[in-house]
């Protein structure tokens, strides 16, 4: 018999090819209420699965934790009991101007800049998105009429530095369009790995606002916030279900 | 009204100034049921904290999740709430013959392997225990009769690499005991903020056994990790104890 | 009056907007070949530049030599003076089996190994191509029944080092598909200036077989190297073609 | 007949298990007249050495010279003719006000500015203080009412720079105590040979003052530093005779 | 039969011992012009060679194209057919007050700010000129009454990035004479390949013009700059003469 | 009154222009033994200073001790006090077979595998002799007729590392002719503060022997050693006066 996977307690088998990749354990509920129908296939530590359908695709959502290492658990973990094609679902603080809370970010590509990717390969190594993928995600965020953003995003270690202000400056100047935790480990270990991989941020501080605000304005429910979360989901199971649709064709 | 931190959702006032740090959130549990009393002050994504008293003390825990990103989110946001001893309560890998599953590990410092720290202080900048908490965690496990090794550990960003077994060779060439995901970011954080921190760790690994059978075993409840992970918690406890009294004194 | 840019030796309105960039000037003869009507606008140095017409779409075609520093400089006067879509038509070595010579390479991204991208921005910043100019160059490659190969090339700057055998296999142990000289500098250039870049290559050298057999061969004419070059820049003219069209729609 | 050592000029048997590490051969009569009785073995470029006892103590003392690489020699011979605990005796400039000329520094941990540590560990490895060691030297100096800042040094290569200005902003900022050239190069080796090691200095330029003011001063025999130099021998003397009791116990 | 080089398309025997590297092929000309006779050897891509004599003594020229990787082809592939001491005959940027558009530069070594001699080996191995020819030069400078500074210059990938002002008063204030794109990859590979190498440079630019101005100058022919280009190829070949006399001897 | 220097406790007007640099005090006798007549000016830690006449040429010595850091602090520290021109006569070990104890190698650059010049300026400028100051050497040499190698050394911070065999594998392979501890720091703080430097070194180890062995034999006085001692003085000394010649010429 196979055994579970030591972090997030899955088996070959209790996951589909197609999983959505949230960061929080909470935004499961979210991604679930999108769904045909679903069980939770295991909860531990910051790791909760659920399989389920989506207009009579097979899908799978686990969310990540956040930061680079925990979601290298996740992505290995998950490529080793079957998953094929991974979005991440996640939020972002924005880098430019014009972009506001509740827009979504689809990352063409990220910004190396955590150490989790760092640990397989050189940064010279580009973290890149699948351009299927991503072609699908661009196509149904138009489909829906969503308001998506393409183009690189930074992935980073900490937002709590004393030198916030420098890298937000350097980073925005070199045309980023947000910040997130996961995005390049995602990308980075997705593909050396042979499998598919891209992501889909939801605005949640904008490039002028402070974090903490934005931050809380999430927990607290804010509307635009929730919107974009909601739309967030919806963008990624639509292009999951097109990729599928091809597949299966 | 002062804000909440907008991931541990806590307050000042919260939180004790004397915090324990479990990764994973199901820890938090193994910790309260050592504690007089406790209540649940929050809980967040992969962040539970509690609050109660040991023998008196004021005391929380918060679970870090798996990684620096995380840990150096409940580090910051935990200090500016009013913490000032931070000991974390973990997991590791062994990297030396000799250790066995159920020992623990007390870190006199750390090898920055990991890329939370790195955003904040170039990697010359040492992650080392605050003395005073290492010698009352060492006395707590002398006084215990817990098996303590005190040295060097190893905090890196992925375990799943295809260049473990270098790694691995490489570390445990240079003495290093064992190796974990979270205590060089703690350790450099809470140096570099004015905090005072440590870390002791189970050993849920041996250093001539595969990872994911120890980590199974762990899940699995097996009954030499168990003992390590209650023996951490009152070693730990014990400690925190000490410094109080001699604080209050 | 402005200026002739220093190198290139063009002003504002001598280049279109669609540019192809191959490496070697003697390849300008070979896209002459497929334009409707061309002249020569300027040729100084490795840089030989021409304008005309491809079915009605006005396009040009400048050499930029080898290497990232002449192509760095190609890039920065030409978009200077106008272009705004680059496609870079050049020529590759395998690093993966079952590719054969006169194979296309179409880059998703590029491995960063050269120095002139370095000068611009740390190497953590991915060099991925324009997602849409990519589409384009699928398309077309399908279109055409072209065999064409979508994933990450490495760019460096020596094939004459010491250490070829180990960084070769490392490369293609991470699965990437082939070397060049010049492709990162060109993605991460456009991109960091507002323009829109890919590339595609012709596969001169087997991932088995020696590299100066395999150029020589080019050199020599041998048959399938020449289809290679000549669908290549098929492939980019009718990918342009289509982003025009779509622009002027 | 075994060697003498080439630089050091010892054999096995010359040289005590415990010993003090001035940086200057000039120390060494310092030291020695601390002692109930002493011998000169070596004098060989910078490096003089003496064994002698302190209240029944065998103890030997040998001078490193100035900065890492010198310091390197020093400490990799004398482990290989039986050192086992070895404590820097130096002068340090503070980087935090007030700090003042003559108060101890204990390094509990030192920041690896210097080039001789990385010729044999990465810079993530932690130059840290054994903790046993640096427990003694803490309690030796309360016992004997010396004012002594436990923290971290930074040691480096060249205080000559042009950029020192922002460099001694950096680490002040980070909360560094001081800086020498020495400490991180002992910590760091004595650990990966299995010895032990501590350092104590003593402020000879304030952090407000100027380096070459200070030195000279030193150098002049200025009270403050002089009484300094006195007490950090004593400090290290008694410290080293707690261990020898409590081992010999 | 022995295969042609692939780049420069020489074989052993076309190419003297002796050889002037020029950067642009238009420069071979200006070359051939004061040799006593000459024939082209090859032209492909950037890569144009003649063989000739000058006052007896056999000398080739190959032109290099722009920028290091290309350099380090011409370089290798030409030591492979034969060549023994190589002088580059380049333009450079001035980066000191005081000297002149039209003034040479006689690196002594070069610093290696540039990727292609990266590849070889790590920055700390110095780009130095071979002492003899140096002195040759420097000689046949002061023969031929021509102003030329000796120290050192620094080689880079690109002049078009946006922190060129900071680099520039970087190395200003450092004491280098001024800047090209391949003194320092032909420095380190002739020294790492057995040959004998060294760079002079006319000065195109002022430390306080413009970049571009100074390079239009040239192209247009603007009479300073083109007396230095005349000017070292006189000293170049006088200094190989020189040395091949003495060889000869 | 102008103060002395901090540490080589020297004022302006104690110290000529030329300089020889040994790095063990000791040396200072053998250099004087050569003099027409000297003084000791200062001797304090491992700087000993004497200043007297060479044939009538002032001349000055003074011991840098073991190591980049401290002959930073006697090279800065000198040229503050009107030091012009100042030559290492140190000793090396060999890199490549055929070199002889008692051969001098004559530095024409050194690989900076030293922290002290990192801590001046990036790894990518080259520490390069001086080129008249090199020639005068090599001239000395042959007038003398004592066996010289010119070519690069290395200089490094420690030789007892555990990878000694790798290290000197790497150099060897790419030509260095031997390694030191100085030299490196010497050419490039020199040269960064306008003063000429050049370094030779009397080989005290075979390549193909062991290091322990070498240095004790130049200890104990091994003939060929002293000899060489002897000639790279004797050399270093008639450079500098045919320097002198010339400048009062």
């Amino acid at each position: 018999m196979v055994e579970r996977q030591p972090h997030i307690q899955c088996r070959p088998g209790d996951v589909a090819p197609f999983v959505l990749l949230p960061g929080d354990p909470g935004r499961i509920h979210a991604i679930a209420a999108q769904l045909d129908r679903w069980e939770q296939i295991a909860c531990n530590r910051e790791y909760r699965t659920i399989t389920g359908t989506f207009r009579g695709m097979p899908v799978s959502a686990t969310s990540t934790g956040i930061g680079g290492p925990s979601t290298a658990i996740a992505v290995e973990e998950l490529i080793r009991v079957g998953a094929r094609v991974l979005i991440r679902v996640g939020s972002a603080g924005a880098l430019q101007p014009g972009i506001r809370v509740g827009d979504l970010l689809v990352a063409v590509g990220a910004v190396r800049e955590e150490g989790a990717s760092a640990m397989y390969v050189p940064p010279a190594y580009p973290a890149v998105s699948d351009h299927a993928v991503l072609a699908a995600l661009l196509k149904a965020a138009g489909d829906l009429g969503v308001t998506a953003h393409a183009g690189l995003v930074r992935s980073h270690d900490s937002f709590y530095t004393d030198r916030e202000d420098e890298l937000t400056r350097f980073w925005a100047g070199k045309g980023v369009l947000g910040s997130d935790m996961e995005t390049a480990t995602l990308l980075t270990l997705a593909r050396l790995r042979g499998a598919r991989a891209a992501s889909v941020l939801n605005v949640v501080v904008p490039a002028d606002g402070g974090l903490e605000e934005g931050i809380n304005d999430l927990v607290a429910g804010k509307e635009a916030a929730r919107q974009g979360e909601t739309a967030e989901i919806r963008v990624a199971l639509q292009a999951l279900h097109a990729l599928w649709t091809e597949e299966s064709g």
